[in-house]
């Protein structure tokens, strides 16, 4: 249940979608599948990964980095939660991760020893949507009671995203949401878009989310033997 | 319910803070108080400007300006439900107002015949909190979904906010939010800080809100006297 955290340096913003691309490579060949979650804050990108984490470990090796302004709630959370390795990186102030700050937190983490790493990214529809952090797969997470014209709103995150879960899917009852309209909205900005309705809290449908995963994880390693 | 979009210019950033302070001083010569609201996506930024506009138009005259990346979903809602004088503004991706796109918006407003204005920001924690918009009051909304660790998370944004609303108070008994606590890291974060728990949806303690903003702007209108 050791946690480390790192104190990010600001990287040069020029040549990040190059970066990412390397990184991208480098743990494709070592067979670590990289993964980036997005949300606003509270959406319950933690709670989440806990679950999802509590799922997976038994079949595949995983690491988790959580990057926030300045706190070490989350990476704390993680290790305390699932017993995985977890360190906090700290972004001074930024509003999200590039591909260079990534790779910092990569090496800190160490991943000889991984299949599979959760790159929790800064509580922010914004600004994250817009870098590439080298990861193989953008999953972001909508709640419930943030409302269902999100992606009418914040349509950048929604086109990045191959995995949409709605989360708190247990409250429904009690906000104005609609499910069927918010699938709509997803499907307009990206077809491709695998959307799960989920409640991280109770664990529903979470057994979907972990197949999701190791789906992903087991088709990145037929590639890679495919390509050798 | 005219509803005009403007697609603001990207405003260079040094001396942002010296043309925030003119703003803010033609405002309060003219006896405008302007209003900066601050929140995360799906907190009901929207819905308490509704809730509040409602409560205040009678006595006061009000201007809306809606900021989003490039829906007109808001401008349209505030202008429908309240009656009052709404305009959209189009960020154009950016992830928060400064001082030169809040002025480009207070022309197309028009504020000749206004006492109070909101403007509502980007929903996100982290960037809008570093830019002076030229506005009297910072406002920011926290909902009980997102959790009561947040002032942990981004502490800038509390620190900025001389009133912070607890908002859908209405539905605490179902999630895990402690009340007591998020005062108390409100408090250490920002001593000064009006905090006001309320629900827009039912109006639970929105009076005291409106309350608030009727005082200020008769604070303002009280000094202007004092100095002339």
């Amino acid at each position: 249940m050791q946690v480390k955290t790192i104190l990010l340096n600001k990287n040069v913003l020029e040549g990040n979608d190059r970066e990412a691309d390397i990184l991208r490579g480098e743990l494709r060949e070592r067979g670590v599948l990289l993964v980036n979650v997005m949300s606003s804050p509270g959406a319950g990108k933690t709670t989440t990964l806990v679950n999802l984490i509590n799922r997976l470990k038994g079949e595949l090796r995983i690491g988790v980095m959580e990057a926030d302004i300045d706190s070490d709630v989350d990476a704390v959370t993680v290790a305390r939660r699932t017993g995985v390795k977890s360190v906090q990186l700290h972004t001074g102030g930024m509003c999200h991760l590039d591909a260079g700050m990534t790779r910092q937190g990569l090496e800190e983490l160490g991943i000889e020893d991984l299949d599979l790493v959760f790159l929790e990214n800064v509580g922010n529809l914004v600004c994250p949507a817009e870098y590439d952090t080298g990861a193989h797969l953008d999953m972001m997470i909508l709640s419930v009671p943030e409302g269902d014209d999100k992606p009418l709103k914040y349509p950048l995150v929604f086109q990045k995203c191959s995995l949409v879960l709605i989360n708190k899917i247990d409250a429904i009852d009690y906000f104005d949401f609609d499910l069927q309209a918010v699938r709509g909205y997803i499907a307009d900005r990206n077809p491709k878009a695998v959307v799960l309705a989920v409640s991280a809290k109770t664990g529903e449908n979470m057994d979907s989310v972990a197949d999701y995963f190791k789906t992903k994880r087991g088709e990145m390693l037929c590639q890679n033997k495919t390509t050798k």
